[in-house]
């Protein structure tokens, strides 16, 4: 394994790509590449958290797939502090929309030039995000063939189309957003302020108006040419409601788009992969909610098998004696 | 991600050891460091095998374990080609035992020398290999406290002494296998000439006389100091009798030493993680037999859990203010 690093800069805001490509070998992919998945970490916008960074590409890796972790700019810039939330964040009017999804498309066309040198099949580059993270993630593969991108980055939709989304406990609709948080705002006031404070972290305000609700709500732009998607999240998370999970599963089925839910019963916000390797806490074990990890490996091969012949070079050498004796 | 490597000497011979280190984390361990694996690829002691190194080391990385590739000295050095078995082999003199238990002993001790660096817990260092490996892992784990390693690497039983042993398919019994070498002499020639220049390989000489045996048998070592071991293999596997693993499991119940065996109905030899990330061919991908990676997980959180606090620090926070509340 290799360890890459790159700074990619966007509007004098870096963000950070790690990857862990997987070494080649003579006894198993004999130089043909992988497919690759890019993984943007949550953290309301604030951070990117590393629970949902090094641990689940290194689930990837384990799967055979190259993966990378993609630092996103935030409002702390690459810090863990949690700003003080009561009172009115001011805005980093530098660190917000669209930056964060410019970022993901520099980090897919990266991947793609680097192609050879990293054994990543172009064609099969993934994205995928928890969380705010699994918000940059859907946003951007639902938005990739846009201006905002496209023209941004000097770059065609087939540079920039990624081959799927995986996305954990995201948010996909900022009207439902809207409306959730007005009714927390008596019941859940620590939940509001951190919602509100996330809103400015990423749009530099704590109240969109509908068109910036409509430029941020992946829900409102799933069309034919939205890639597949898998989407898991928890019943009861109090952060996040499921139903962006399941409102972007109503979209992708209305648009006849590949897609696979999970909604695990019981579960609180940024799980991860609910195991003791993305954990702070045994509270963060859970192995129901951690069979995602299971059914989106079962999935991924289904749809990005490594590319493997039927029989090994041994078998070959014997099933071509014993043709000989025959 | 940190990938260390290190070139281990002994008697003019060098190993390769590969660290796959992960970060720590203020969001996870916080400082605490984790247990580690070193594992030892097969390929019958004439090279190492690729398949049964990195996707390993990643597959113990995904459950978050410091994980280490050791590549011993074999026939190859380093090398993949197989040798003509069609005449005998020519010993490597300088190449065979007791250097590859040495080799990891060594590794062992860089390890726990390394533990602070590497966030290693130094009392939880477990050793893990597949055939060849699983025989130097086997050997290693039941004679570290004799003085073929001890006086060899100036070490005490406490410093070379390993906290657990995985092995896949090992070789345990060299009596067995010489038993099971005149068997297939006319049944199966190719095996038994391959068997033959393992032999050669790793003990010198095609066969070893009844001291050797007993030098390089795990078996005739189990005692009460004997770490616990997981082991598993295949009942069909035609390379290494699976017998090998039920004597060793024998040895070690008859020494009340904690132990697990799997033994899948079906599998050729060599699966590895039985999974598309460490094979060469669709051939070698068995769902049934890749659950020994999951009962392995179940069983190394149970006895090497990382050491995570019941609460994280927000729902201790949590708790606080609703204490505060009362």
């Amino acid at each position: 394994m290799k360890i890459e690093q790159t700074t990619l800069e966007v509007d004098g805001s870096n963000a950070e790509l790690t990857g862990y490509i997987l070494d080649d070998s003579a006894e198993m992919l004999k130089g043909k590449p992988r497919p690759a998945v890019i993984i943007c970490p949550g953290g309301g916008y604030f951070s990117c958290s590393d629970r949902e960074g090094e641990p689940v590409a290194m689930y990837f890796a384990s799967l055979g797939y190259q993966a990378l972790v993609l630092r996103y700019t935030t409002y702390a810039n690459g810090g863990l502090e949690m700003p003080d939330l009561s009172k009115p964040l001011p805005p980093h009017e530098n660190d917000i929309f669209p930056k964060q999804i410019r970022q993901l498309g520099k980090a897919v066309l990266t991947v793609k030039e680097h192609a050879k040198e990293w054994h990543v099949d172009a064609e099969k580059v993934m994205v995928c995000g928890f969380s705010a993270g699994g918000h940059v993630a859907a946003l951007y593969a639902t938005r990739y063939d846009e201006p905002v991108l496209m023209d941004y980055l000097h770059a065609s939709e087939e540079q920039l189309r990624p081959a799927a989304a995986i996305v954990g406990y995201p948010l996909t609709d900022y009207a439902l957003l809207e409306k959730d948080l007005e009714a927390k705002k008596d019941t859940s006031p620590m939940d509001y302020a951190f919602m509100k404070a996330s809103n400015v972290a990423f749009l530099g305000m704590e109240s969109p108006d509908d068109e910036l609700i409509e430029e941020v709500s992946a829900v409102r732009h799933v069309d034919s040419k939205t890639p597949p998607f898998f989407i898991w999240t928890t019943a009861t998370d109090p952060l996040v409601n499921p139903v962006h999970s399941l409102s972007m599963a109503v979209a992708l089925a209305n648009q006849g788009i590949p897609y696979e839910i999970h909604v695990f019963g019981n579960g609180m916000h940024g799980l991860s992969l609910a195991s003791q390797a993305s954990a702070e806490s045994q509270s963060q074990i859970k192995p129901d909610v951690s069979q995602w990890t299971e059914a989106c490996a079962v999935w991924m091969k289904k749809n990005f098998p490594l590319d493997l012949p039927a029989l090994g070079d041994f078998e070959k050498m014997i099933a071509s004696q014993n043709a000989d004796k025959e």
